[in-house]
């Protein structure tokens, strides 16, 4: 085996893929990053059996082989080469040499036999959708949020792609808190599947400047994310999701139109207080005529009283967790917002104002 | 008591004083700061016992009276505020009020009889020291990363203060490697004190643009340094230091000078597999004709060599801990240094190129 390549082309492909390579110590060769050369084109692939990483590069000079080697030592190696240097590999006994001008180190491989076979996508039944590259970004940062850390409710760690109205459509809930975003209308396939939020974490950190469009594949009970030279296949989750769409309440009285920037800092200095109190929760209260008033209390320490100036028809109270307020407030994007509730015992709604796109809404805390 | 203030010259005050108020669970009070108002002059003050720190703030109107309260919940609400927003701070009954606008909140505090009291500095017989303040924080920054952190030899832990020819000299050890650093010439007065390293740290952390100069006094047990509004009062360390300067060689007959920016490229890409090794060596060898070699090895992972070109007089070998150089070429600030050892058991003598006012030697590893 044998790569002529440009160090800043190898380097960043290789951080891309050595991300996930932290090996079990029950398989160390998932610590190893698998290159492959087939007719000048090169493949770097890291696994940890939930999801694969694959980074294809183009390169000046080649001779075919495989091999695998510690991926994050081999990563770093090339990272602090310098800019530009061209770099060459070559491989001879499972043992890599890496030479570039004045610098040269020698690595330890093993045999590719050793490495984890690849799941691979059935192209023929697949349903792929595509879409924007930034509209896929901050869609599942709007909404990965509400996701939950919990493993013994598998379903709500993950986002959930579903499909009706023709419009794909993307939630993830707790349990406490939800959030859903169309994310792409006139769509002509249906899909309903659970994808690991932990999965679309390293979706989104490949992403670069120069992508533009991202390639969605769901077959069966995997997905295939392809943007750029860089295609990630993860497992889906094997679990039915809860019927989030009943839990969106319907008929909020209470609707107040608040500037976005002004109600983060509120909340900010309302969470000062609340989290140093037993029940970290902040009530938020519209009152006649025109105030929207933030409130927390930590009652040995002091208290903290905010108000906003907006349109008020009804009055209401609700208690919120401080955090998942300031979670919703940060990924809401426009610059005045709506907040829909009812009473103190059924959800808050967020909205963008005038958009139904991107859905969040809270329980409220027993205030 | 009452305060008006603007938002930003509170917030910058009680940041740079809540850092060390963190309260030991046996005297809470530690976490708060004291706030004292005198003839329109406001004085915030933290201490964890072994510093001080004190902050002066002019304000524009003010009632005298003293109080304490949590500093880093009142540092973060006033950090919360808008900008240049005009803040209001009255006290009542231990409770103090902070409003700005549209926000408001009030914080339990205590009777500032509670609050240690703070040791001052004897002007009369003080020792004086004053430097530019770009000079103070290159020099302490050069030599603090040499000293210790094991608190069983407290000595150690310190950076020493000592003059000898008309020299003020900082100078720390961990007993594996020693920096001084020559901080003031033709002075008139004799000290030999070990300073906190910790106290040294905050000192470099309360250094904003606006300062020029730092006034150093000493006194028995006691060291101030004032930087514009800022005091920081700490203790000294109550130990003998060792006679350093006798561990710096003098007869080095290997001299090499090296590209600093190629040494720290070259340093980074042995310490990959240094790190990874049980002796975390990297080998320095200067070879005759005219080559500098850094080379470590991994032994079941691989192998690094890389070489630069410099004017090479004499043959020898070094073997040196590969964090111990980067750390010492990191705070070594010329375009070329000057390597000077005489055999694989002596130690190794950084230096700017044709200066003696920064040394840092390094103890070298058996190999």
């Amino acid at each position: 085996m044998e790569i002529e390549v440009s160090q800043s082309k190898l380097a960043k492909a290789l951080n891309n893929v050595s991300r996930i390579a932290t090996g079990k110590v029950t398989l160390p060769v998932l610590n190893n990053v698998l290159i492959r050369v087939e007719k000048n084109k090169v493949s770097l692939v890291t696994t940890n059996l939930d999801m694969a990483i694959v980074d294809f590069l183009p390169v000046s000079d080649s001779k075919d082989g495989v091999i695998t080697v510690p991926a994050k030592l081999l990563a770093e190696f090339i990272s602090n080469l310098p800019r530009n240097e061209k770099i060459k590999i070559t491989v001879k006994d499972y043992k890599i040499t890496v030479t570039a001008g004045k610098y040269s180190s020698s690595i330890n491989g093993t045999s590719a036999d050793d490495f984890p076979e690849l799941p691979e996508i059935n192209e023929k039944n697949a349903v792929i959708f595509k879409m924007g590259i930034d509209e896929f970004k901050n869609g599942i940062n709007q909404v990965a949020i509400a996701s939950s850390s919990d493993l013994t409710r598998p379903a709500l760690t993950g986002v959930y792609f579903n499909t009706y109205d023709k419009t794909l459509a993307i939630a993830a809930t707790d349990g406490y808190r939800l959030a859903e975003k169309k994310l792409v209308k006139n769509v002509q396939s249906d899909i309903s599947v659970i994808v690991p939020t932990s999965s679309l974490q390293e979706v989104l950190r490949s992403i670069d400047d120069s992508m533009e469009e991202i390639e969605i594949s769901f077959n069966d009970d995997l997905v295939r994310f392809r943007l750029g030279e860089v295609e990630i296949i993860s497992k889906l989750i094997d679990a039915s999701y809860p019927d989030y769409k009943r839990l969106i309440p319907k008929d909020n009285n209470i609707k107040l139109d608040v500037d976005r920037e002004e109600l983060i800092r509120v909340t900010k200095l309302a969470a000062l207080f609340a989290r140093r109190s037993a029940s970290g929760s902040i009530v938020c209260e519209a009152k006649k005529p025109d105030v929207f008033s933030v409130r927390s209390v930590a009652s040995e320490l002091g208290e903290n009283d905010s108000t906003i100036e907006t349109k008020v028809e009804e009055e209401g109270k609700i208690s919120l967790n401080s955090r998942f307020l300031s979670d919703a407030l940060n990924v809401l994007d426009a610059k005045t917002i709506t907040l829909e509730f009812a009473n103190s015992v059924s959800p808050i709604v967020l909205k963008n104002k005038n958009s139904d796109d991107y859905t969040h809404i809270i329980m409220p805390l027993n205030s």
